[in-house]
């Protein structure tokens, strides 16, 4: 699953809506902007814990716009409403925003104001601009202020959640219990991991940091919980300080057995809504807070000197140890065998009709659920057939749904939550004939997606370095993709983890042996279809030489890569000495826990080639 | 000829040295610290120009240090002296250092301090510390206040200049007459030249700029000089407004017809020592400044409001016009008939004894000064063989000169200057028998060559995004270099040319078609040897699809690459159809220029291979 796109995951509207019109709302706000002496309010749809899912308790810009979209800015001012989106969304956008006063403003187009452009335009160049502090990191923030600087004279105000006052039928904050996460599967207790955040901050003269990122926590202490979107994460806040760690949480999630056990390990707790108090409490020393990660309140409440440094936790958490590698193994045999057999079942399915976008969904998903340790989907599967495919953050919904008939493509981007690991698998699937473009495009995107696992580098290179050795097919042909190559994926935790990513753009952090990372090159021709292949990769030592370390690419994920509708023509010696080891591989994975009709299946699909 | 490299050039010792030992020196040297209640002073290795060729004037920290490699920083203080460098002169600096107060400091090793903890230590965390503005970007002063805040409380004083008390010997400014470059080769007038400058400026709400770097200003005036070695390029200062350009320059420099055409082209003269002062009268308006350019003093000379903004000269100067990218090709003609002259004739003599890396350099020298338009050569050859190859920066001295043997690899990295061209060609060539081991890096060497010059790619990617694509063959055996793959080539001006580059380290400058660019991949085995073969690019229009405008590389270098120590298997056969390709293009190009015998000896070297 490609970071570039983040899903939209909301309940159905009737649950999130309240009967109150968009433009009812509005009034309300603008009853209590006056009230606060705000010219101007701006919801951005970030959340406290600046997460990829945001829950619904903090989907401010969307009860406020009626826009469902994963990104965008809602700006009310007393006279006018504006909301900003990507290219992702400008169809869906203007729908939802067709009766309502807000103006669509479609990012990156030619001729887009910015937001502070806009408020500048709006108020005559000054004004009291609101945000609410908890929902935007200090990065977010700091920018905004540069921005309205540029454009105008303007006083940010950031200590006001104006929602609070008017969205009365809320969400409640989410209430999931919190689940011990056993060492059998972490592989190193929580108090050796707090152990090494000490060291890391000692190491750069900080004497506490506060972690804010959910799946940070989680992995910190080895618990898990059920309050975002297919991310076995919970909603609190960590302080590590040299003696103490202190976990803010709602005492509610704690069963008495996880109180004993973070209490075993050296946590304490306190109320989640005690955490601003108690970081304005704080006088000695200094504490490490990451401006792009730790919103602005509680950046800002902060009563000692501040350490603004990344936090060291995110690239200690991509470094896999043999516990999670192990897992990761074993999860993705299971993940594989429920493929194999949802493939093995996939055609004939296909040809006897009746089968849709949804339907074989909830029959991958069911596949998957009868697998141990199954806890859920990863992400929301991504099944697109023929032109959906080209929709690059397509998720199939009853009114998008489609027959799915015996010819052309589908584009099936799919994972699963194991309790031992965390699955992310693309494969792209001729349901019959294809065209000879489908075929050269697919055969490019397999080509990409083989040389990059082919590919050996010096241990330290960043994905930025590598992701061209994915794309030169596709350029060779004047194709290309704008997402990216590939992101690290956690142990039973998010299946978007940084900080390493491989992409076009610059993300400088170094790549190591013991790194997951996705391998997921795709062509998208609009209107017609989609390509992806994307295989979960482990980085491996490869070799030490008078130049130095060297690495390589482990594939982690099993599962065959249909070769009907390539052109293997295209592909050279090594590349298909590749697909045969690899499709060995799996045949040898999988085999033990097939039935001997999907064996027999699974042998066939995985032939040799030359 | 990689840019990771400066040169080291400068007169023989003799020269440029007083007999006064540098000890003599620090002592006077203190004195005059004293005077100005200096602690101690920083002498770096730049100067007010920040190119990469200083001239004698201003090689301040080889007078005061004895030091004379292209990278260092001395750092005196009235009780010690130190000299900071790199890994490439540890060796050169050691010796030249013994015998005097200079401590060396390793760059890059653990435990070497910083010049900034060094001065903390030495002056216990408090004084005076002096350096001159004028031979220091803006940026590099300001980092430099940084550094020395965060280790005490130092004032840093800008505006002394110590040598021109002490140094009394200094040798003047250049005084290399300057010459029109007609527009036959220039392509375009420079006060249409200065036209889109000024509307470049506008763009940015900028009222002018001053330009610094020599080449820029080489290149918008369409004249060339003979101050710096290597480089046609002429000591001086443009100041471009909306009205006016003025040119800071030594009038000496000028004869009546330059005068005129400057005049005629709308720019009047000023003393080069006007500068600061006409600086410092502006009023109104902002000037563009590039911090990482523009030297201190200047900076801080300004009367009105600064925009530090990279110059947008550098962009320009890069896209080569036609009338330029034909004089390239011409350029090219006359460079690969020299180079074919000499490779006719090297084994030959070699076998027959007497030759020297210094004898084959004069020759090529020689057989490049019979073609038209030469005017010097574009950096001093580096003719390296055997364990020479290995020193990436290696240059014979009578001392370091060796014999060639027939056996083994000559690496031979160089290039001419023309008035329609520059050049930059690297060949490594087996002067006899090879090892297995040579074979196979050579081969590997040529194997990513061959492929980043088969690479299509986006318009407006960057160097650092295809670097990989020359590394990996390189990599997939352990083995790397630490180098750049490509720089930007002048069109008769410096070799090495920005603002783009092809390397490891992120350069975001994007690449687009008219712009020149070297590939030039290698590996060194210390002690043993040294590969690196280099053809000098221009990058032109590929194919507009849905997709976007991608490019390609057109080799602009005429010379065969020699495959008598290659290994041919390991060429794939998309690979060996471009090595055909390109031989083939190399003799119909130079055929015409050559005699009889050559020119048989140029179809047999350039024989198929499949």
């Amino acid at each position: 699953m490609s970071r570039f796109w983040k899903k939209n995951v909301s309940l159905p509207k009737k649950e999130m809506m309240t009967d109150m019109k968009v433009n009812e709302k509005l009034t309300l706000l603008r009853s209590v902007m006056l009230e606060k002496h705000l010219d101007a309010f701006i919801f951005p749809s970030t959340d406290p814990h600046n997460g990829e899912y945001v829950p619904d308790h903090w989907k401010g810009r969307e009860w406020v716009s009626g826009f469902d979209g994963s990104a965008g800015t809602a700006v009310v001012t007393l006279g006018q409403a504006a909301l900003w989106t990507d290219s992702r969304y400008f169809i869906a956008a203007a729908q939802q925003l067709a009766d309502t006063e807000y103006v669509l403003m479609r990012e990156r187009i030619p001729g887009t104001p910015s937001v502070a452009e806009w408020l500048s335009a709006c108020l005559g160049g000054e004004g009291r601009v609101g945000i609410d502090g908890m929902v935007n990191s200090e990065a977010a923030v700091e920018a905004l202020q540069d921005e309205l600087s540029a454009n105008g004279h303007f006083s940010l105000v950031t200590d006001v959640d104006l929602l609070q006052t008017v969205w009365t039928d809320r969400p409640p904050l989410p209430g999931g219990r919190v689940e011990i996460h056993p060492l059998m599967y972490a592989g190193e207790p929580a108090r050796d991991k707090i152990l090494r955040i000490r060291e890391a901050l000692s190491a750069v003269h900080a004497d506490s940091i506060l972690v804010t990122a959910l799946d940070d926590i989680a992995w910190t202490l080895n618990l898990r919980g059920s309050d975002v979107h297919c991310n076995p994460v919970f909603v609190a806040y960590l302080l590590i300080s040299d003696e103490d760690a202190v976990l803010f949480i709602d005492n509610a999630k704690l069963s008495p057995e996880v109180m004993a056990y973070l209490h075993g390990e050296g946590v304490s707790t306190e109320k989640y809504s005690q955490v601003r108090e108690c970081l304005s409490e704080l006088r000695d020393g200094r504490i490490m807070l990451d401006p792009t990660a730790v919103n602005h309140t509680l950046f800002a409440s902060v009563g000692c000197d501040v350490l603004p440094l990344p936090s060291p936790i995110p690239a200690m958490k991509a470094m896999k140890n043999s516990v999670e590698i192990d897992g990761f193994r074993k999860a993705m045999i299971k993940d594989g065998v429920a493929m194999v057999k949802f493939l093995h079942w996939l055609l004939p399915a296909v040809r006897e009709g009746g089968q849709t976008e949804l339907t074989i969904d909830r029959q991958l998903t069911r596949l998957r659920a009868e697998q141990p340790l199954f806890r859920g989907l990863s992400f929301d599967t991504i099944a697109a057939y023929g032109a959906h495919g080209a929709i690059v953050h397509y998720e199939a919904t009853e009114e998008s749904d489609v027959a799915l008939l015996p010819e052309g493509l589908l584009l099936l981007d799919s994972g699963a939550q194991y309790l031992d690991g965390t699955t992310d698998i693309t494969r792209t699937i001729a349901l019959g004939p294809v065209t000879a473009q489908q075929r050269r495009v697919y055969t490019l995107v397999l080509k990409g997606h083989i040389r990059l696992q082919m590919l050996k580098f010096p241990d330290g290179a960043c994905g930025s370095q590598l992701d061209a050795v994915a794309r030169s097919p596709l350029w060779a042909e004047g194709l290309n993709f704008l997402h990216g190559t590939g992101h690290g994926v956690g142990s039973y935790l998010s299946v978007h983890e940084g900080p390493h990513q491989i992409r076009m753009e610059w993300k400088p952090t170094p790549l190591h042996a013991g790194m997951t990372v996705t391998d997921e090159p795709g062509i998208y021709v609009e209107g017609e279809f989609g390509v992806r292949i994307e295989n979960t990769l482990l980085i491996t030592p490869y070799q030490t030489t008078p130049f130095g370390q060297f690495l390589q690419f482990e594939p982690l994920t099993l599962c065959p890569i249909d070769l009907t509708p390539a052109d293997l023509s295209l592909l050279d010696a090594e590349e298909k000495a590749w697909l045969n080891g690899y499709h060995q591989l799996v045949r040898e994975r999988l085999s033990p826990y097939l039935s001997a009709e999907e064996r027999q299946w699974l042998n066939d699909v995985t032939q040799s080639v030359n």
